[in-house]
């Protein structure tokens, strides 16, 4: 493995709502996704699931409070609570969570996206 | 779970080599450290350890090689390989590693240190 630039590596791809992965720790990935509007609610019944916002603002909605996240802020959704993602303006996120986790979790529909690779 | 602010964390502690737990992703921790100087040799026989320069520079010398980070560039050490961190000046990092690893790896001796919280 090489050493990963994030801001490198955000410069590669103009995607949205579509998480590359950027390594692999054991059976987890370190993803980055580039997000603007809102998500689709779900939840992820086996995991939770970080957040650490890179650039931006993202609100990461549940039915009891809206967290709000800016650069160097992070949050961890436990897991089967029910959220949406959300970002006014484009947003990147680096994610860590099992490699086997769908973005859209419980929910399905057209937002489902295979984890990509960048290069 | 609220939500954490990392520069907000760093400041809250100053001792180096001592890493902080700041949030929980299932049975990994994430960890804030502050590191200045060399540490010791060592490995993780069962586990990769994922590395995220927040400030300053690390260097991670491997016996093949050395991998240099600043802030916004991160390394996985693959598990099992022999690496020695090491920071001219103090340098923050964020960690991502199973809740069990202890930071010396198979070397023991009198840097090994209990995970913290900040609190």
């Amino acid at each position: 493995m090489q050493a990963v630039n994030l801001d490198a590596m955000l410069a590669r791809f103009a995607e949205l709502w579509s998480p590359k992965r950027i390594a692999r720790v054991n059976d987890y990935d370190v993803r980055i996704v580039k997000i603007q509007g809102e998500f689709t609610w779900h939840r992820h019944a086996d995991t939770d699931e970080f957040f650490l916002v890179l650039g931006g603002q993202l609100t990461i909605q549940m039915r009891d409070r809206n967290v709000v996240l800016g650069p160097r802020e992070l949050f961890v959704v436990p897991r089967g609570v029910e959220h949406c993602p959300r970002a006014d303006a484009e947003t990147s996120v680096l994610l860590f969570e099992p490699s086997t986790v769908i973005n859209t979790g419980d929910a399905g529909g057209e937002l489902t996206a295979k984890v990509g690779e960048i290069g």
